[in-house]
């Protein structure tokens, strides 16, 4: 090894990770920003794999270039390692090249020995912190260099604690703490037959080998197991000064931001306290004092500090959380980061930063997180309400927002009640299609049973209704219509419940809400989203009124408007159900031409709203007995009036028509296009509706763009049959009208095979609209109603899955078959107009996949529109820099 | 045009179909052969495309060069075309360059008219046959050629035999179809305005027209539409001398085979009668000689005719089927194909013709159609046994077989009363995993409900049990115990039928059965199949029987043994139900206990009876439920006991166990691996068994390789973790026992996300077996229990799918997933061992795929393992010939 292996903190830079570990690199570049950080070394990786190489034996002349770089850190501290009257300490740290937290080893307050204790109580004049600093010196150190079982120590912690009557350490008296000093010393040498050593260079080897042979202890090797970092890498060990804000009244300890992580007002904002550890400032012993106090106690500092945080906001382009100490008059930075913010601030900031000329809009777009944007557009609850709230069950954060409202278990009685202006809370055990009116008219909607992308979930985020759902353990007694609390808690219908949709809090009574705005900044930020982005955004929108919201969140159009539940209403429902049981061709054309008129004026309204963009019409998808009576219902019923006597042959017919309709796995049985081509009256009818509805719009003077879009196509020839009778139909209906439409026919690609065979699929395709949500659960073999419940969210939390893929693309999988289905396509028709309007089209992460790939557009929930089109200008971005990089 | 446009049969070759359209092509090369073929010409098809493009035109100077062609016909024919005495008559035939069977137009007996119907009737002392000759010539020319309504001429029939008091057109008399002929006349003078010609080369440039013009009628553009047929190839004309087997006692007209169809035997067979017209043949009014009696009468041409026969046979290198006519003296052969024949023929006849050096033992492996090969192994119905038997329904030919035995509704008395010797055909609405122990003591199975995947229909072929399943036309009352058909017939219990499982038959009483027997022919060809084929063949076996079974025909290995079957045994369901309401992991083990040592005992006997062959034993994979009470009964026994007001307790507890198990799309659901990842127990449990099992054997001397396949996986970490559990607990077996057994841990690739991953699940998987029933499923999205019930049939019918995807593997999509692992999986883990153990491994035209895409075995049930032996060696003799050709 002729390479150098010690390494002051001037000497390094951020580039050099792998020789310095992540941390060293870091502690380089802030010194080198001109920052007072305390003063240090770093020993490289590669000396600790020389040390293990080497059967863990020191490398030769190791020490003394430590003790060589060591005086220079003396010299810039100010202070002498091992010197009785103003004593450098020192902590002793791991730093990998990649991060492994808590894997490897730490020594902190290393230098302290009987004389060094001395003069820091002189310089601190605080006995109790002294005494307590070498006690968990002499812990740290036995346990950490000398292997010794840490319980050992704290055993007789324990016994003096008992003694003095105390439960917490801070509790102890001094002298309790004095007694522990002996006594730790006694347990070292009981266990090492040597003394603890007094002398700090010998502190310090024995500190810097402890380090180094942590990289091989058994949770370190699991960790890079598990992650797959190699083994040879090594660990970095920093030595850095330790400072202490309590050494008197020139000293003191804070935290701060640059800006007000709460508003982004651009003012200083923070906590400090003089003469104090850094803990003292979270602790809450002592009041903290604001930030702004510290222009009149310490002037000079103040204007350091500030100007240093400037630069450091300049120099990170972000507003940064910092955390300094004073120590006898002089300022150090010990961290600085990244501040966390609401996402009102993290859009003020933006725009703010930008207008001061300090980042570019660019940068501006990226420093809002989409995944924070849907907080914005929701009512919340007021934070300090929320805290006094008495809280009753914590199910999943299904459609985020606050809701308040009257308990009522029943959809028909939600509905009406709601409708009249009441505020309802509909609790269900789980919902189905049948329960959409009532879910229309509550504030908000809590379900016992099912996950994220259970009915009542989807249905809601694309409502932005707020919802908590799969709320376990509570119990519903439809019977006596009771709510049931794990703890006991009996709520009846009516009473007050409050649901926080984006944590999946369920809240005795009404908590107070408050209603946020979109201000200038919001507005600001959007227009320079919508200047980089190439990605469209569209929405999934079923009602005239869900194309409204859309419209004003920004949506250029409709991606997926599912005709499912237009035939939910109530009114429609006989006829659908008629529809449905006619035995011939013939009936079923009688109730289709009740329903026509109906589905007319559905899209007369719908493509209305939508004006000039385009919109895409799903044709019916779900499975049939989805609009009949629940069977497991008749059969009991059937079962009950046998039993008694009673008549049932109604019952039972109805019965005899949903178990023929009935399937073992109804999400891959009859639906989509293969109901299409079993009821082609279905679909006629339905392209009757919306043809004549265009045309007649047309006329009036509106340039109307439907894209019929025929679902659930596997097989090419299923895309062809279908759309063959359709456009025949389409075309009939424009020559009957006099009125050319601008229209598409195209389909979902929502089957693996679809992906696979795409190529033949465009032939007939005009667009290709993703269906990630289906294609998701089709390549992972998930039933979503299932999966969620069952074993998704345990897969998750065992890291089995990175994330739940129906909340964010499955890029490995999911993603790959997008992309071949787009290799295969584009070749074909290198026109084709490509989306996806999965639940995934309003995630962020999804949307610059989505963006990656090529697609057009991406089509979501109209709340999720926002941070679709914020993901979509970062997608950009972030294109942009890593074309830069690659130059 | 300068190109030759109307070729003498004997000018052209195989190769010319593009020019001479298929039928030349073929006329020309019989022809070269040295084949007495009735001598004749081919107009080529594009010569009907300039007619086509000239507006219906005949191009110049067109009938000069077929007059001056037919000149050479009469030559070769020694017969002139209109001559009175020894009229040439001809047949005009169109003829495509892709066969487009019975969609164009064709004119018999051209050249009769007055003067030459005179002279046939000379030449066959027969006027009956003349006159109808004529007349039905008149009604030819007169429909096709001249474009009269057929109906015309068939009503003057009609009346005719109205006049006679006779229903058959055979029983008319001489005078009634001599007054027949001014009568077509008169309907032709009248619908033309002119004569009937009775110049025969008017005559035949009429037709010859006819013949074009008839590529671009209504039913032969639909049809190239329908199969893409370019619209530009147009139609050959063929011209070919009629020949008569009922001009004397010199003549004759037969069919035979150049070996026998029926046995195989390398002897002449066939039928022939003398001065007789080819339908004679068949109609059965005159009982046609022996063709050995042909020696007798006829002896030159007997010995001519065996010539051309083994020339025949040695030119096809197959078997021949001949239709031959002698007209007075002079033999021709009119058409040659090659044989139908029975499995047991094809094998006999494919095996001696190798062995008399007649063809390779390649050509012997092609000679023999797998698909007909599972014939050979089943006990099958005597055909005239079947013929008189009385038909009650037909449902899907689930798997083949015949079974005979008396009507049992109930599972239970099925399983003891089959036990205990009896004859039994289970009878049920559909059958669930309970039905197993009834199905394996049972006959046969007859299902009302489900496809060809259905649960009895995968379950009986495994079991080489005969199935019909779907049989939709019958009724059950289970009541009652009676079965009923469409007709009303009611049958009880007890009354006996028979089941026909490669037709879908079901018949009443008993119908007598004939077991057929492997023979030496059988056993030669299959040496030679083994030592040409590349792939091993393995079994699906799930008990030591099957195992055998599988052995004696010649399986080599397991490739899937289904571990769920042992656990349905009715002595272990209880603890297995214990196992699975177990509310707490340890009451799990506490039942799993009691488990362990009969799987134990499974695995033992298993691997004993697989020797040292490899067998892939597949944790358990159904969902849970599957095992308990069925949910439906329970709701309606709650039900019925809650409305009369009876204790429901226990029933609604289990019902509450059975809801919380039950899902919406359990194929989706909780099942394979994610069963192991959330019980580890009973995965534990099953590789504990599996080792203690495999470590005992191994001690006793046999080396066994069990490989354990982890089903389900469709991320690498579901993989990973499970693997890790499961090796470490078969490494504290082995080391308990103190003995090494080669083992492999592997997965099945069932879930597209596999495929689409193999890459990274090579890492861990030391085999993958591709489980393409289920990636059948989630490729396309079709649930197989519900989509060949309610779609799949009319997809196939409608030709919106070529073939039922779970039937023969869909090679463009699901085989393209195949490949894409493959083409993954490779680079990571070049010796991984790869397989496929779907219902597809014994389908030939899958198994031919499986070895193209590079697998090294398939698996399929025992019965099929011949089958897909053979179609392994004819994908080397595919490739091999492919790749002959491409030098």
């Amino acid at each position: 090894m002729t390479q150098k292996r010690v390494w002051l903190f001037h000497e390094g830079n951020a580039d050099m990770r792998n020789l310095l570990g992540g941390k060293g690199a870091n502690l380089a570049e802030m010194t080198n920003l001109g920052l007072p950080v305390p003063p240090g070394l770093t020993i490289t990786t590669e000396t600790c794999m020389d040390y293990i190489s080497n059967g863990n034996q020191m490398p030769e002349n190791l020490m003394a270039e430590v003790k060589y770089a060591l005086k220079e850190v003396e010299d810039q501290a100010g202070k002498k390692f091992g010197d009785a009257s103003n004593p450098l300490l020192v902590s002793v740290r791991s730093g990998a090249r990649l991060s492994m937290p808590g894997m490897m080893e730490t020594v902190l307050n290393l230098g302290l020995n009987d004389s060094t204790l001395q003069g820091m109580i002189n310089l601190t004049n605080n006995e109790r912190f002294c005494y307590d600093s070498y006690r968990r010196f002499l812990t740290m150190f036995g346990s950490v260099v000398l292997d010794i079982e840490r319980v050992e120590f704290e055993n007789v912690l324990d016994t003096v604690k008992e003694n003095e009557g105390v439960k917490l350490d801070t509790e102890v008296s001094v002298a309790g703490l004095k007694s522990l000093i002996p006594a730790y010393k006694a347990i070292i040498r009981q266990h090492t037959g040597e003394d603890f050593p007094q002398d700090p260079y010998e502190q310090l080897q024995a500190a810097i080998e402890a380090v180094f042979r942590s990289w091989n202890i058994p949770r370190a090797i699991a960790y890079r197991n598990h992650y797959k970092i190699d083994h040879n890498y090594g660990t970095a060990v920093n030595v850095q000064t330790m400072v202490f804000g309590n050494m008197g009244d020139d000293c003191a300890t804070g935290v701060s931001f640059t800006r007000n992580p709460s508003t982004g007002e651009n003012k200083f904002y923070g906590e400090y306290l003089t003469n104090a550890q850094g803990e003292d400032v979270v602790a809450g012993i002592r009041t903290p004092k604001q930030i702004a106090e510290l222009e009149n106690e310490m002037p000079e500092l103040y204007r350091q500090y500030v100007d240093i945080a400037k630069k450091l906001e300049q120099g990170y382009k972000d507003v940064q959380d910092m955390e300094f100490t004073i120590e006898r008059g002089k300022l150090y930075i010990l961290q600085t980061r990244n501040g966390k913010r609401t996402a009102k601030a993290a859009v003020r900031i933006a725009v703010e930063m930008a207008k001061e000329g300090i980042i570019t809009k660019e940068r501006a777009i990226q420093l809002v997180d989409p995944y924070q944007l849907y907080q914005l557009l929701l009512p919340s609850f007021d934070e300090t309400a929320k805290k006094s709230a008495v809280h009753l069950a914590t199910g999943l954060a299904a459609s985020p927002g606050a809701a308040v409202g009257k308990i009522v278990f029943d959809t028909e009685e939600a509905a009406e009640r709601g409708n009249s202006g009441e505020n309802i809370i509909l609790v269900r055990i789980e919902t189905c299609p049948d329960d959409i009116h009532g879910m229309i008219a509550s504030q908000g909607v809590l379900t016992l049973r099912g996950g994220m992308t259970s009915h009542a979930a989807v249905v809601a985020k694309g409502m932005g209704k707020p919802c908590v759902a799969g709320a376990e353990d509570l119990k519903i007694d439809l019977n006596n219509e009771t709510l049931t609390t794990s703890s006991g808690k009996v709520f009846r219908k009516n009473d007050i419940i409050s649901l926080d949709g984006g944590t999946g809090e369920v809240m005795e009574g009404s908590v107070k809400t408050e209603v946020p705005e979109m201000d200038e900044n919001f507005n600001t930020l959007f227009t320079w989203v919508d200047e980089i982005k190439r990605l469209a955004v569209r929405a999934n929108a079923d009602t005239p009124q869900d194309v409204a919201k859309a419209l004003e969140l920004g949506a250029k159009g409709v991606g997926l408007c599912r005709t499912e539940h237009m035939f939910m209403d109530p009114e429609r429902l006989p006829w659908v159900q008629k529809m449905i049981i006619a035995g011939t061709p013939e009936a079923r054309k009688e109730a289709l031409d009740q329903l026509l008129p109906m589905q007319y004026n559905d899209f007369y309204q719908m493509f209305k709203a939508m004006g000039e963009l385009p919109m895409t019409v799903r044709l019916l998808d779900p499975p049939l007995h989805e609009f009949l009576p629940n069977k497991e219902d008749l059969i009991a019923t059937v079962a009950a009036k046998k039993a008694l006597g009673q008549d049932y042959k109604s019952d039972e017919e109805m019965l005899h028509v949903v178990e023929s309709l009935s399937e073992s796995n109804p999400m891959m049985g009859l639906r989509g296009c293969r109901l299409g081509l079993t009821y082609p009256e279905i679909n006629e009818m339905q392209v009757r509706a919306i043809f004549s509805a265009c045309c007649d719009l047309k006329k009036e003077g509106l340039d109307v763009k439907p894209e019929i879009m025929i679902p659930l196509v596997g097989h090419v020839n299923e895309l062809k049959t279908v759309k063959e009778v359709l456009e025949r139909v389409a075309k009939e209906i424009m020559a009957e009208k006099s009125v050319d439409v601008n229209y598409m026919f195209g389909t979902m690609i929502e089957i693996p095979r679809a992906a696979l065979t795409a190529d033949e699929i465009a032939e007939y395709a005009e667009f290709f609209s993703f269906g990630t949500n289906d294609l998701t659960q089709m390549t992972f073999g998930y039933s979503r109603d299932d999966a969620e419940g069952k074993f998704l969210t345990r897969y998750v939390e065992q890291k089995i899955l990175p994330r739940n893929p129906f909340e964010s693309l499955d890029t490995t999988g999911v993603g790959q078959l997008m992309e071949i289905a787009l290799q295969k396509a584009l070749p074909v028709r290198s026109n084709l107009k490509r989306g996806i309007c999965g639940e995934h089209g309003g995630d962020p992460d999804s949307v610059k996949f989505c963006h990656k790939i090529g697609l057009q557009y991406v089509s979501c929930s109209p709340f999720r529109v926002p941070q679709a089109r914020l993901a979509a200008a970062q997608a950009v971005v972030e294109e942009n820099s890593l074309a830069h990089s690659q130059l």
